[in-house]
């Protein structure tokens, strides 16, 4: 039986490693990549390629969506907003959310799915992990599946799929490593491309992830941070 | 009292010329306008400027969404679609539908609005007489307000506003001329850019309009098709 086509959002990071590792297991995997401007871009570009060999992915895309350092506002994309250090405690939304980024993510791959006709969108967020930004959280997937369906042609059926969105990082680093995901291969890092910051809000979710799990991280460190 | 602050879509045909006008009346105008690889792209964002001159608008973005050329899939991208003649009383999506379109140009302005705290978005879609987009449609628009609510921050406002939805292409030019609006700047046509080409979807809709409301179309023509 032919498998279904799932375009796979894969940003490079370990969540998108392990939503991948879950949409390989049952569909054919399209991997779709997004280049906002963030300044980690090259270094996440080649994990997604990485990733995308290591699961022999022939169907890819890669996108600029340059307008997000017009728009700015992130300390992701905007040169003037520096990174912070993580404040895991913090229950303000960070200065590292770009507005809406994930509406305007599954736009575009919703576009995509309905050229190359796959029917699922596999996007690894995570709601209770993810540092409180808004459109992490379940029911702002679940409204847009609802924007797809009165979006599309009729005959379109494309559904958002979350399979990590109620997972801590301690469930998905061990999930990653009993599905085989090669997450040697990631990169979490807000700041740095060649060894992680540690301190980055993405690096110390990981790192505490790892360490609750009780595995080492294969990726390397700056430093990580005194609190862990 | 100070006004709210609106962003508005202004693609720079007669549809976000009149929407413009109707925003310009009661809020503070912000226009965005988006470059997604049409073939008329050069003289739709001189139309956009013209608008924006004509309505003293400061607050201005010019976005382009490459993606949509590379995603294809559309007439109005893709290089190996040939725009293809009007038949209006064809009730399939014209191949000249950009897959998902609007759901993409919603994200970019609801990111936009979100960081210069816009609280409205308008935008010019017409249901009735939109060529069968399914992303033109009402209910679309409605099920796109629940994920801005659902996915920007708690304290954000914003709303989409379509002033045009159930108007017809009659309806909007007379409108248009009792409010002044400038639809000797707009730009309409999806072939041509010195002369409105008179027969792809866009013109023939545009055509009918004028010869309904009995008002002659300012902008040029190559030709006018047959059957009007």
């Amino acid at each position: 039986m032919r498998r279904e086509l799932a375009v796979v959002l894969v940003s490079g990071g370990i969540d998108s490693c392990l939503t991948a590792a879950i949409a390989n297991h049952t569909c054919n995997p399209a991997f779709l990549h997004l280049n906002y401007g963030q300044k980690t871009e090259q270094r996440e570009k080649k994990a997604f390629r990485d990733i995308a060999e290591y699961y022999k992915v022939k169907k890819r895309l890669e996108v600029d969506m340059r307008h997000f350092s017009v728009i700015g506002g992130s300390s992701l994309t905007d040169e003037d907003i520096p990174v912070a250090e993580a404040n895991l405690k913090n229950e303000d939304i960070p200065r590292s959310y770009v507005p809406f980024r994930n509406a305007n993510i599954l736009a575009i791959a919703t576009s995509w799915a309905e050229v190359i006709r796959a029917t699922k969108i596999y996007i690894g967020a995570v709601e209770e992990d993810s540092s409180g930004y808004p459109d992490c959280r379940e029911s702002f997937f679940k409204s847009f599946n609802l924007v797809i369906k009165e979006g599309t042609k009729p005959e379109t059926d494309i559904r958002i799929i979350t399979p990590l969105i109620h997972m801590s990082k301690k469930q998905i680093v061990e999930k990653s490593y009993e599905l085989n995901a090669p997450v040697h291969l990631t990169w979490s890092c807000y700041q740095n491309e060649k060894k992680a910051c540690g301190i980055c809000d993405s690096c110390a979710l990981r790192l505490r992830g790892f360490q609750q799990a009780g595995i080492k991280d294969p990726i390397p460190y700056v430093k990580q941070p005194s609190y862990l």
